[in-house]
């Protein structure tokens, strides 16, 4: 089916269908897979499943807005793109498409590491520009990196915790999936390839070459590095276990990501909507809360919201629409992703961000 | 499979195929869906299939009845029809064949502000009428709507409460479905058309109507402002949170019904099944409790006066009925139920409707 | 698939499908099939299979036994056959075919009061026979079988509480199942036809004849009359409810079957199953406790017995015995079902019954 | 689908279909299948799925190691093979190509007592070899078999303990499943066949072999003996319930392993991976405590190292790997497991197995 007018769109899933309709199998594959079965990737939308949402009523919601704050500043939704590697792969606009659409819809985007494009080039659009930090085998290339983002204007840094070396995912190994010429990680000298890292399990090309450039070494003590060396907005992208997260808070970062990498890290992970109320507990407010992983519609927002985060980070859903249709693609995505999470908020009863993150849940075993 | 002679339709099920089978897909849509991705309207089954009843023994049911008493009159049985918009979509007596075969069964009929026959010729059936209230962003318009349900007869009114605007129901907008021209909502004056509602996602042009017309604003004071505007009993139909059912005992009103509009206003509420108990143990009768979405049976009417309501409203099986075979058809519906509900209380134990609100039940996890 | 030899019979799942392949539709129907949506006829199944044993080991079983006592008497394992009504329609030879196998196994055989052969001609066979009773509309009716059945040498009545009428069986209706000239009710009077009973939604010939005969008005009056009219074991059979069982120990009764009828009474009643341990508990071993409905394999009783009780009612397998070969048929049911239970209380660890019902249960969630 | 080269081998999954698609029928079904309906087999699985893991970050894994020690000697990885019975029916290298990779991968190989090669033979290819023993209907044939394990320098005995005799297990009796005349229990007298054991239930010949050689009569009075008898580390093989876990603590054993022997003893038993960690509760430390019966991959290895277990026994992946390729297909499950062990600690954030024991678990229901 293809969408010439964009017409029979109706919803993410319309989108990720036409997408799959066009995309080679390999490239679809590279980033709808998750790590080893799979059984993370299915079990993040299964929980999300299981939950149910108590609305309340009788509350004016006829100027309920959307608008929200993340990291102490405003935002059309509580919504950021999620760090995405290699966007040249889906569009040949890639990241530019994704950052235009994000900042036509007034979310923060979030340049990759692994941008296909460079970084300096994606913030030079104006929008709100977060920037994605792999911590690399040398750490001054790390700090390198942070201080570009800093120079272009970035006002976050998300320190990815949870990518020691990449999840081998089966389907890149199966499809000997590797980057055309073309799709490069422009952020990072291409010249000073290191050894391999140790997985030995025979992953793709891709994991080859992360696993040359990424620290597994990483540790509490370079997040003290990292928050002395920047006065950005510190986030560690990639917890799941509230121990770590309070952790984190007596390392002073300004926010966490509970995330299990859209089930592409450990296979076997826990879903991360399904911790994340035990982490906003153990939390207690004292740092801001965001959540990735299964995110595909605005009660999916809403169901976060109200198990306590302050907002969500959005991928695949944002990659379908750039395959389909370039920046366009990316804001009917958008477009109708605030449509439905407006929707949701207002027929939960809730005027405000607010208010969703009072509502209260039910977790079914139905 | 015509049903000529409805001797094949030995239950609920049999008449929704028959339906099935005879509607045009749109109209079928139209009652049937519900917003979003319909995990609701899927989980309203589920839910209700989970609950399994604990029957008692060895207690006279030879001479049980269904009779009960819904807002202090008596019923023959705890049931009324649920409001639905517009049933002339259905069968060319639309409203009337459903309320006169109410009317023969003994059970209130709810009139729906949005009903495409008028209040006042529905209610002149002569059987018990209720009138179900959308708030208008002209609150003068819902008051005089009131004016015109007590002149006519009716014995309540139901204000619905979870529909600032409606629910986006995907099937609507794909079939790009739009009302006929000889189905208006008779109860409503149609010149006065305001501003679109702010849902902004792409509604079917029901919805963009509705939208005109229903206000997001609606709050307890309203309610407070019904109430002293009428002195019938005043229910509020679409609670599901216990703090609310507590709220509307405090504003004085005459009864709740736990409901979630069938799956068609908030995607990803919870079933109100799953939550009736929490909510009459929150009420400890102070009010009625009513509850629909989802009642398919008369073991289903059982399950929920074990969970503690008084009775229920039945919807869409009506609608089945109504599309098969008119008058007749939504009578075969509630014999039919009337049966099952007979059948059910006494292999329960209970000769009454009473009996069977002492109930308990198992909640299966299989 | 015929089995002229038997010889790929080796489970009772084989025998079922072997009887499938050779009954009428109609006749399998009336035997398989439960009330309404055969939901409890499911979840009968899934409860059994969501119970899982927790084996004991380094106990001698070398001379594990599977015998025991029912009502205080031995049996060589702790099972009767439940009482099931026209087992004529299955096989020329119907009840007595089965009874014959049942002294072979050196099991209880039960009567129906609906049995299409004469009690007196069964018990007639020197096995030991319970008498299952129907309350009749004629209280003096039920006491006459009481002392036909004492005449002809029973040995405990089972008094059926869960059936004031016949459940609602949608196969029945559907197939307009009616019994053929040669199979009667063989131990009633026929000329009493008495007013139809009060389910009025359209019964089977079978439920219209049941509600003629057998009275709704059942009380624990009525067992306590029926205690004073028998010096025989008095079992109540068809107790869900923990009160109920707690009842029927205070009237005085020596056993009780936890029972939902096979799925056939009440759809939506609770598996037996999954009340098992409440009521076990509730009775606290003030009298016998056997259970029925989803019985299918040794392991399906060892359940029972670690979950409380003495013993089972064996009925649906029996009957698919008897339709693939007579006698023979249920002789090849009863063998293969030895052979399992013995190897179930081997491999848990059990060197009898006594210690099987020491066993403890986990109940998945998966 | 031929593997000639083994390149679409990227999972033990690959291995097993290209196993099941080499393999004869009946062997496969030999060692594919399990006892009764197999619920245990499915049960097993499904357990596994249930868990995940809530991984820990910003821990240094770049000198993660999977090595550990098993009943106090180094291992590779915390994985022996599980005995398994006449491997040459696999293979015509059978046991000996399997211990050969055990070996190459630094992990114990267990032989069985029904091995189709000696055991003596097997442990003279050098690597850590530990005797699994079957208690014999004549203990001196047992005492032997432990005196010929201490002579060929196996390092510990493992007891099992759940096997009276041999499951009922449906599809060898299908396949009416017998030995060909080249597999033979190599460890065994053959000319000493006893009376066949008392299942009765139409067994295949391996089980009635089995009954004529296993005795059903083992106690903890035989562990005593057998505790006495050996100087080497004494293992029981296949308990399940908290109660015997402790009582084996009592009787000084070194190590239990956490079994339902596959799903190939009790149907119905309840899956091992859903009672370990209630048994190193009960346990506490005062043994080791292993796990075997659905494991299944690297994650699977975590999960039970999660939930207490100190290692696993890995079973039917190796008899798939070397169906498919003899000694390098093993290599190959081996090799992939040991990367994916690798992956999957790293990737929860541990550095060591001692690390992933700290580790904690969800478990859903969704």
């Amino acid at each position: 089916v293809s969408n010439p007018g964009g017409d029979a769109l109706h919803c993410l899933d319309d989108i990720e269908r036409a997408a799959f309709a066009v995309l080679p199998p390999e490239v679809r594959d590279f980033f709808a897979g998750g790590s080893g079965g799979e059984s993370t990737v299915a079990a993040n939308r299964a929980a999300f499943d299981s939950v149910y949402v108590i609305p309340r009523v009788l509350r004016d919601v006829s100027a309920g807005t959307t608008t929200s704050a993340l990291l102490g500043r405003p935002v059309s939704m509580p919504i950021a793109t999620a760090p995405i590697a290699f966007q040249k792969l889906l569009h040949e606009d890639g990241e530019l498409a994704v950052a235009r659409a994000a900042k036509v819809a007034g979310i923060p985007y979030t340049v990759s590491t692994m941008s296909s494009v460079r970084l300096e080039e994606i913030s030079a659009i104006g929008g709100s520009t977060w920037f994605q930090l792999y911590w690399m085998r040398e750490p001054k290339r790390s700090l390198e990196l942070v201080r570009r983002a800093e120079a272009a204007g970035c006002t976050a840094i998300l320190l990815t915790v949870d990518l020691p070396w990449m999840g081998r995912r089966l389907r890149d190994v199966r499809n000997q999936f590797a980057l055309p010429e073309h799709v490069v990680p422009a952020n990072l000298d291409h010249g000073n390839g290191t050894a391999a890292h140790n997985t030995g399990s025979g992953g793709s090309a891709v994991a080859t070459h992360a696993g040359q450039a990424i620290s597994a070494a990483l540790t509490w003590s370079d997040v003290d590095t990292l928050r002395s060396a920047s006065r950005l907005p510190l986030v560690l992208k990639g917890i799941l276990a509230p121990e770590d997260a309070e952790r984190a808070v007596d390392h002073g970062v300004d926010a966490i990501v509970v995330s299990n990498h859209g089930g592409r890290q450990l296979d076997g992970a826990v879903p991360s909507i399904a911790v994340l109320e035990a982490i906003c507990q153990a939390v207690g407010g004292r740092c801001e809360i965001l959540l990735d992983s299964g995110v595909r519609s605005g009660v999916d927002v809403l169901k976060a919201l109200a198990l306590g985060a302050s907002g969500v980070l959005l991928g695949r859903p944002l990659m379908w629409g750039l395959a389909v249709d370039g920046e366009d693609g990316v804001r009917r995505v958008l477009d109708l992703l605030a449509a439905d999470l407006r929707d949701a908020l207002g027929l939960a009863g809730c005027a405000s961000v607010a208010e969703a993150r009072e509502l209260r849940t039910f977790t079914s075993t139905f």
